[in-house]
């Protein structure tokens, strides 16, 4: 693959403008009795002419075989190489609630847990707990103080929360301390390496205060931390491509993996009518836009197949508030395929269109899985969707003389 | 390419089943006068039923344009780098005849050959003696003894035999003998590296004592070696895949190939057939059977069009026995193409069927080198279908949060 500074120089910042779509898990499978997939089955007659004026092609998140969870499959569609840039479980979970995360800081997967008297586990979930029960502890947690270091406790989701460490010199090669079952104690937060010794014992606080915080708590009375993660040090989106860029997602997890390349974020609305509101109220001030599109996916993730037919349809229907702002490029992507009789990520290679004034005479019949196949872009890496967008839009100059 | 041992924390051992039927030179290409593949022309409706329901592509052994020999051929369908991992001549040659070689020793393919008073070349084959001529002469250089390294020597056909060196220290990193002319002396076996000095002592030796044992003998007096190889240090398959592998094949070579890979070898006969039969009678035994089918590969050498159509169709009937075991995950793949009309392996990329539960609905209509490049998969490189199968068989959990 190219490297993103290898290119850095021959791009040229032109008033050109991109839209990036990105249809969450817009990829799937054949339903067994129709032998169609939710992309054939779908009534989406804007994409579907989209496509006979496109560019279009499959793309390989990661690798063939490889099912990418949204990390991966997002850092991939923006240029980032997925097998080298890690975002880490805490680091993604904390993006995943919107927690603003610095470069340097540490997070962590939090489970609230149950030890008995002896600090052996005998639930590692504490019996589920709902989140109007563990959103107190977490305030109660947020209130310990350890010197040298910010300690932050956010809530997620019944017994899960983020531990979020802000501070100096910190390392994310932190032991786990969940041991994974129960019948044992929970394990002691050791450093992985010799610059993480600081931090571990910062947690290995943490932890304590914890323990005697929520001793007398039912059924919550210890903490399991696991995924510790710092944010990758990936190179600037927009410098590297010498692009003023925004982001526009209803859900936190993509504007938090759009901030950790440091796209600006617009503020939007919860559904795509009110993101392509958004677009069009901020078109004069960017020149590329990544534009999310959640729904699809979790119709595919619940193995609703005609639920995620339907969630396609209600995206198609605002292509043409898309289109009739006349981007130089627009893609249509996604990040994995999520097929309905998976519900799950797969690896799939994903549909994808590329449009431009350069694009009309390429087209395939429709935009879905088995027409994409032939389409003139045939099956390319995702990570290299960005290099064909600033082509198409004439920012990106011959290689060599 | 992910690096084995990078997906090895994502791959749990479940009870699903894999089978990889590989038949050698599957691929082929038009006959000039009916512009049908063997493949095309063969009646092979069992594989042509399954292509209609599982994912078709195309298989690159190494690199598009390089015709692969069988070692690095079957080293990409079991999922290593052919680029990376070499398994030199030498090796290859003795695994060949079935050679029980362990890390560490060394191999080396050997000539009879002849040379005159002044100990210059004149016939480089010794007159392609025959093989009940040499087999006594490889008998007595096996007699050969050098101190600290156990010598062997195995006639193989005609005027060839392999030297395997077995010792501590040994290096493959030696000249080789052989000046690839004759009216020249055959050259000294020095060493090409400072931690070979005590080997090419050794090959010295053997090559002193060799010209003293046949110095009397018609028309072979002496020896030329060549192709110094040791195994190459491969990732254990069972263990980087968590499966429990074995491996079913008629010739020794594939069988050598397997367990260089460290899979259980079942002996099995010499027919596909019996090799079917072993399939089925240690199918709780294994999670993942590597089965080879040779005579195509054959029939294609040997540039017989309608014998590599027979062979193939001779391999179609047994398939049905194989479904009926009911395999989570049945791979059709072969190492390489060899097209009769060329008498030999090419590079063209190789027909390839993955059928599992999940690909009912993405066939092709038939299992040929024109239909599969038109099916879901398109065109992958042979290293990536292991990945393809555990993901498939829901081994392989997904890359990244």
């Amino acid at each position: 693959m190219i490297d993103l500074e290898q290119i850095h120089d021959s791009i040229a910042s032109t008033p050109s403008k991109i839209v990036m779509l990105v249809a969450d898990g817009l990829g799937g499978l054949p339903h067994p009795d129709t032998r169609k997939s939710e992309l054939e089955t779908a009534h989406i007659p804007n994409l579907n002419a989209l496509a006979q004026r496109s560019a279009c092609g499959l793309t390989t998140p990661v690798e063939v075989g490889i099912a990418p969870g949204s990390g991966p499959g997002h850092l991939a569609l923006f240029g980032y190489n997925p097998l080298r840039y890690i975002i880490g479980r805490g680091a993604l979970e904390a993006l995943g609630i919107g927690i603003d995360l610095l470069p340097g800081d540490v997070a962590a997967r939090g489970n609230f847990c149950t030890v008995d008297d002896e600090g052996l586990l005998t639930d590692r979930r504490a019996g589920r707990i709902a989140t109007e029960l563990s959103a107190p502890l977490c305030e109660r947690l947020d209130r310990i103080e350890i010197p040298g270091v910010q300690v932050d406790v956010f809530p997620v989701q019944d017994y899960r929360f983020v531990l979020r460490l802000r501070g100096e010199g910190l390392s994310e090669a932190v032991e786990e301390t969940d041991p994974q079952r129960e019948g044992v104690a929970p394990r002691p937060a050791g450093p992985l390496a010799p610059e993480a010794a600081r931090t571990a014992e910062i947690v290995q606080q943490f932890v304590a205060e914890a323990g005697r915080l929520l001793s007398e708590e039912q059924p919550a009375n210890m903490v399991l931390l696991r995924g510790w993660a710092q944010l990758p040090n990936l190179p600037d989106f927009g410098r590297v491509y010498h692009l003023n860029p925004a982001a526009i997602a209803a859900y936190p997890m993509y504007r938090g993996l759009a901030s950790v390349a440091n796209m600006q974020i617009i503020p939007t609305g919860m559904t795509f009518g009110a993101e392509v509101d958004t677009l069009q109220a901020n078109w004069d001030k960017h020149d590329f836009f990544f534009i999310h599109y959640k729904p699809a996916d979790a119709a595919g993730e619940d193995g609703d197949f005609d639920g995620k037919v339907k969630r396609l349809e209600e995206l198609d229907v605002h292509i043409p508030r898309i289109l009739e702002l006349q981007p130089d490029v627009l893609m249509v992507a996604g990040d994995h395929a999520t097929p309905a009789i998976m519900a799950s990520h797969s690896w799939h290679p994903v549909p994808f269109l590329l449009h431009s004034k350069l694009t009309l005479g390429e087209g395939v019949d429709g935009f879905n899985e088995r027409a994409c196949a032939h389409g003139s872009l045939g099956r390319i890496p995702a990570e290299t969707i960005m290099l064909l967008a600033l082509s198409h839009s004439g920012k990106l100059a011959k290689y060599g003389p």
